[in-house]
């Protein structure tokens, strides 16, 4: 089986297949948070693409995690930090959720044959998912406005590593061995290369960077949020590890 | 200044700075090819998107280099490699051309400050270029039919190390760090590392790969093609080495 790398949401048309389970991916930090929310017990996450549809929700009582710009919105009840999303919190709830970048991709790739989200901090778990299903694999970066980032390729690159060692898997294209080797050469180092890059920049900026460790490091969640679609509503539910 | 790159034709409008020189890379053939034939006295190459485009100006009379999937098209006077353009054949000419990937990613960039076109062959030529111009460079690479490669990507990637060294440009976002890195890992091993590329195998496959070696060798040719725009039609001519 193949495995491939979209760069970004504005490359999806070209990387699409249909049979493969897309990974969507927001290392920064949407797709952490999802993850972070299904192990402490948030019961569904509906992704909507903008904020308008998210204050709809949260006026008709439901709880919202909500962020544009890495800043939470004032109205929602939480932002897009793993932290805010506490047992307490959203045990058993359902969460509506918009981000800049994460929730648009998820919509964008709707049509392929599973969607799940990945981060650092389910690695295995999705992983496992893939090698279960036994499908092609396009791992779908949210990049940051559809541009580039190091981050969410580097995402990509881990799971390329993952799933080749197992001889099940391999690259599909150039993409997944440039976002590969990027893993490779980095992956004993990762903090300190990702600091000068732009997002990091951004949530220093914001002084939100308490995050960035714990996005940062492999497997402390054993669950894959995967989509589903009920009438016209998108829904990420969790999937137990295989 | 900054020096961005853009992995692929489809990413452009997103990475499109209109105040930038575009420098449009087709490491294999395309602009390897362009700056050999320039190299070997064409006068003027005009760029056109479609196969049907190049038989009419075939038609008229005109030297045309047409490929498609790598092939030289039946009807055209050379295919895409470098070596098809010997002085005896193309000084004082002027020759219509076009690829399956290169020349559309030239049309695309078109209303950028300046459009040119580089590869391995002429690499410090177009750094040359970008500093006695003095302004931002997108590098965009053209890619596998969209799709991002390699060899286009190594070459944004040292167009950027080279640009940096002079102390007046720095990446502009994640992508050109992407791009330096790659090249920084790989730049003494360039024939090994793209062996298992996608497009080294497309060249195998149809007995192509004696312009290999030509193609990531730096510097051998001194010019630079600039687009200008004359009337509707496109036309690279030859700017000397400033």
């Amino acid at each position: 089986m193949k495995i491939d790398v979209c760069f970004s949401p504005a490359l999806y048309p070209v990387y699409h297949n249909p049979e493969a389970i897309v990974v969507v991916v927001d290392v920064f930090r949407a797709t952490t948070t999802m993850a972070a929310a299904f192990k402490h017990g948030v019961r569904s996450i509906r992704p909507v693409a903008t904020v308008e549809e998210a204050q709809e929700y949260k006026a008709k009582g439901w709880l919202v995690g909500a962020e544009r710009n890495v800043k939470r919105c004032d109205f929602a009840d939480f932002g897009n930090s793993p932290f805010d999303y506490t047992p307490e919190k959203v045990a058993g709830k359902d969460v509506i959720f918009t981000t800049t970048n994460g929730t648009r991709a998820i919509t964008i790739a709707k049509s392929a044959y599973r969607v799940i989200t990945g981060a650092f901090v389910n690695l295995q778990a999705v992983a496992d998912y893939c090698l279960f299903h036994g499908r092609d694999v396009v791992v779908l970066c949210s990049g940051w406005q559809d541009k580039v980032n190091i981050e969410d390729t580097l995402f990509g690159g881990a799971l390329v590593e993952v799933l080749a060692k197992t001889g099940k898997y391999r690259p599909a294209t150039d993409a997944a061995v440039i976002a590969r080797d990027m893993w490779t050469n980095n992956k004993r180092n990762l903090i300190a290369y990702l600091a000068p890059t732009d997002h990091m920049a951004r949530l220093k900026a914001n002084h939100l960077e308490d995050a960035v460790p714990f996005c940062l490091t492999p497997d402390s969640v054993v669950v894959v949020p995967e989509l589903a679609i009920e009438g016209e509503t998108l829904v990420l539910k969790k999937v137990m590890t295989i």
